[in-house]
């Protein structure tokens, strides 16, 4: 049984704790605490580099590579998030608002809209 | 009761599905159906693409600018999931997996070691 | 005389002299007028989505698109310099300083430096 | 008087030329030999690393960040080419062709075409 069926827990929500705790842990010892020191160009880099891994494992059609790296690009978010002292709760809420508003494909026409 | 006390599982799982049921709509009238339907390069390049406007976000430093382009790249991400047959609980699960096995920090002990 | 006998210096320079003229045409009618009155997000945009299908073509393995896709993301270095007031020269002054200063490798010792 | 103007070399040419003769250089002693060693995902990860640089140095509004990292980011794409057994040249000629044949904005009248 997988941990996403049986958790009553919120996982990004619990994982935002964890990264905002570590905040605070000695930069020797943690990634995410050394991360968060070094500041925003290496955060948003980290974005980037995740981003072109997650790209590269979708070319070479490995199931597993493509689930590792965009675990690695969500969690790099969340870095990103707590860095700005935002939730993924509030990024989830903005998914949710689309589709609850005017479906999925609203983005695309807000974006089509604008290019005319 | 607010959307974000709806587990994080619960949204993405429930946004992979519409995804998924907007594979077979019209792409003339569907933004994702179009995207599928262009296929793996038009995907991935969206991937690089909402990334890099993430990192332009965060640079302006705008919150609400930061919560919606990471809304965008997430979205995105579970298009790409949905293209190779995969779910965003085998994305959560791998981050929960990480957290309970060895803590938040294993990825970089992980690539640190893979360095050496 | 083959095009590629002329000097890298040369082309770059030529190209972004058309650059810095199509700054002044017609919007409707050129791509690198449209670019450029869009403004820097719009062009930063380009050069995040450019990098991705280099990585792309790179992965399919096909010579001639890693040239084009190559091609596509110096072309819109070449807009982006245009956009700050700057001149490919400076680029590849800056690539034979460290060059002839140093050495090549002299940008990895600075990371690795910087990383200590 | 700036390099660029007192050469008679082509400075790419020559830089892929070193990049080429580093690939069978101790891979402990050189950057480029250990990136060419440690193969395509290095190398691809870099681009896409060096372009998210670029983006940033760009929103920083900082000319000399800017040519610094534009000057990364087509360094790398040499070591790219080279693993490829490709050369700058060619990627000059393609961009010198499409404006010679028909003007900087052929490439993007070719994307507009594919779009339709």
């Amino acid at each position: 049984m997988s941990i996403s069926q049986t958790s009553s827990q919120d996982i990004l929500a619990r994982l935002a704790q964890v990264v905002h705790e570590r905040r605070s842990a000695d930069p020797e010892k943690s990634y995410v605490a050394r991360l968060l020191f070094k500041g925003e160009d290496a955060i948003l880099k980290k974005i980037g580099e995740e981003a072109t891994e997650t790209v590269m494992a979708a070319k070479d059609g490995e199931p597993q590579k493509i689930i590792n790296e965009t675990a690695d690009l969500w969690f790099h978010c969340l870095v990103m998030l707590e860095l700005y002292g935002l939730q993924p709760s509030q990024v989830l809420d903005e998914l949710a608002r689309r589709e609850g508003l005017s479906g999925l494909d609203e983005k695309a026409a807000r974006k089509a809209k604008e290019r005319e």
